[in-house]
């Protein structure tokens, strides 16, 4: 009889979502005159740049002719958009990276749950806290976050780096040496960010200690101060010590187009194995490329006319962070970031829960954020607004909070 | 310090298509006057049919305006493709599948590598021999396969199950009980196929001992007997044994677009854990859905003009395969495969090996085709061609074989 993997159901529920849209759900209906404004979920609400949306019909097209048609791609990615991204993305800042280090892929929320496959099962993860959860679920799945305490809702196996205002969201050296060490930076769901000579902390730590550090910049875009890396390898000897995920989806808008990559140096290796191989056979072995038009779509991000268009579409949602922040400053509230990230995360006032707030912003304001301690027991207290509404809909938003 | 997951030092080298990719590279450069027949790889050549291009054109052009843009999409698959699906590939055979058992994804070889990791490490699989290597390596990486032999070429926690012409290709009920069994029908690489009859048994005896089939459909389109099942939920009892996977690659040339499905019936469970859940926890934390534009292109596969279209596509692969056939069977070869799958499967003549026969075809014929013995030790001494090339070079190709 065969067996199931078993770590699944050590899974608690993924509740945080479904209990917002059933909230929701449940107040709207009670209440249909109300006007919901949604600042909860991190998908954008701006359409796809006209340089890009070029670059797919004319793909689209290409796919439809004979001589022009394009079957399977190469496993890793096409060499222009591999070549884009090495001049773009690394060689403009300075960071010696090559096409062979950049694997193309359906985007990074992927990539962060696929690439602890390359790591042994006896290794020991390090997260922050509050987290993204697919760091973590993905590590329960592979059976290597012991046993869940529903009680303190933390994992025996997991150590856990708390980030909270008394210690400015700067995650500190964990007490017990893990071996794989996951960073979100710009944060998701803090907004907030380290400095690039904080970041060069966490290398040679790592460098020192023996760790990999999986580095996820997906926010990179939203970097507006200057002390603030853009990639990991910024910082000297991130080479052998750090993989970074780098999405497509909140910089150019491609949460439904589906693109990232994975940059693995070939100097990060255990012994004589270089992980950069193995991510190789991973990808060739259980992926099959990204489709021909979103390559080109990712390659449109890179012209001068897509750059110029997304520049400005950072730009509208940043107006939105700032719009935010200064309003939830004017009502009175201890705000975080926002400045190098789309996201804000506010203390909950009057010590109330997360989801006490949540209610209260709900039912007096209609406006949906996301509760704090859905991220992890360390984002009790705290709440997430995002930058990705409409700015008509973010200004509403706030003159309802500043009238509360 | 980090560790790797040691279970990928075990996998040999993938040289298979390298090695055929060195020797047509050294041949053509040593030989620059002579013209190239390439009828070896899987991969197909006729663009995109029309009704598609369109439906993709439309879905990028609403992926351009704010009020039609599309952010992530369901993690399953959108409404509107999943019931295209139920709807022309399940009720249209009688075959009673819900929406909420179809999960769309970026492509077969995906869900072929991926859908092995909701079960346990101690299950033992089986596998045709020949076979697809991705069923193998997948399970390999995932520490289930024991140790490599490389005299054999087997793994010793691997049960084979040989296709040859001594017994039709049709495999038989291995002696040691399996917990899962990937079968492949119509089959990849021998082109050949079962019964409807013959698939009943396999799920009666699924049942009968507790395994699951991982039933790989991703050739249905070319079936062209009516004794055959285009889908294993056309026998009785598949529901509680087997799991469907599906590709648009093949049907609809979409092996640079990108799109696949899996079926997990609600009624298919380990104890009272159900797989459909599991899968769908699995896709939700470690896939982020398929592009909008990949779904729409999917949803007017079903469309009346793109099934007729695509029904002249798989025509004109089909009149390769019956032109090869022919070819090969007029040249005195033993030949198999080619009615209901787009590969022809020949004996070697002369009982060359598989590599001794490539490189006579190369040599003397100029005409690349794929060693049998790439797929497992019992595809030595036999040879695979595709039908997925050009007529015009199907039919040289042809001449030239028979000149031979």
């Amino acid at each position: 009889m065969f067996k199931i993997n078993e770590n699944y159901q050590k899974l608690p529920g993924s509740y945080l979502f479904s209990t917002i849209a059933k909230k929701v759900n449940a107040y709207s209906t009670a209440n249909p005159d109300r006007q919901m404004i949604r600042l909860g979920i991190g998908d954008v609400t701006q359409p796809i740049a006209p340089a890009i949306i070029e670059a797919m019909h004319k793909a689209v097209d290409e796919m439809g002719k004979a001589e022009t048609f394009h079957g399977y791609a190469p496993d890793l990615g096409y060499d222009f958009l591999r070549s884009a991204i090495v001049k773009n993305d690394y060689e403009a800042r300075g960071c010696d990276i090559s096409t062979d280090e950049i694997f193309v892929s359906d985007g990074a929320k992927s990539d962060s749950a696929n690439i602890q496959e390359i790591f042994g099962v006896d290794n020991k993860i390090a997260v922050c806290d509050p987290v993204y959860p697919v760091y973590v679920d993905s590590n329960v799945m592979a059976g290597r976050t012991g046993t869940y305490d529903a009680a303190t809702e933390m994992w025996s196996d997991v150590i856990y780096m708390p980030c909270t205002m008394e210690n400015n969201f700067v995650p500190e050296f964990p007490k017990e040496t893990p071996d794989i060490i996951y960073l979100c930076l710009p944060n998701n769901p803090t907004g907030t960010t380290v400095t690039k000579a904080q970041l060069q902390t966490w290398v040679d730590y790592a460098n020192k200690v023996g760790a990999v550090i999986i580095y996820d910049a997906a926010y990179e875009a939203y970097i507006s101060e200057s002390d603030v890396a853009h990639s990991i390898y910024e910082c000297e000897g991130a080479k052998t010590c750090a993989i970074e995920l780098r999405s497509f989806s909140k910089n150019a808008g491609f949460t439904g187009v589906r693109l990232g990559y994975t940059v693995v140096p070939k100097e990060l290796k255990c012994g004589d194995v270089s992980l950069n191989s193995m991510w190789a056979r991973r990808h060739g072995t259980k992926f099959n490329g990204a489709p021909y038009i979103v390559q080109r779509a990712g390659e449109a991000v890179y012209s001068e006319a897509g750059k110029a268009q997304l520049k400005e579409q950072v730009g509208y949602y940043m107006k939105n962070a700032a719009t935010i922040k200064a309003g939830l400053n004017e009502a009175g509230y201890t705000v975080f970031g926002g400045v190098n990230a789309p996201y804000i995360w506010l203390k909950t006032p009057d010590k109330m829960t997360s989801w006490e707030f949540f209610d209260y912003l709900l039912e007096n304001a209609n406006v949906v954020g996301t509760p704090g301690s859905g991220f992890g027991p360390n984002g009790e207290g705290y709440f997430r607004l995002t930058a990705f509404g409409t700015y008509e809909n973010t200004v509403a938003a706030l003159e309802r909070i500043k009238k509360l």
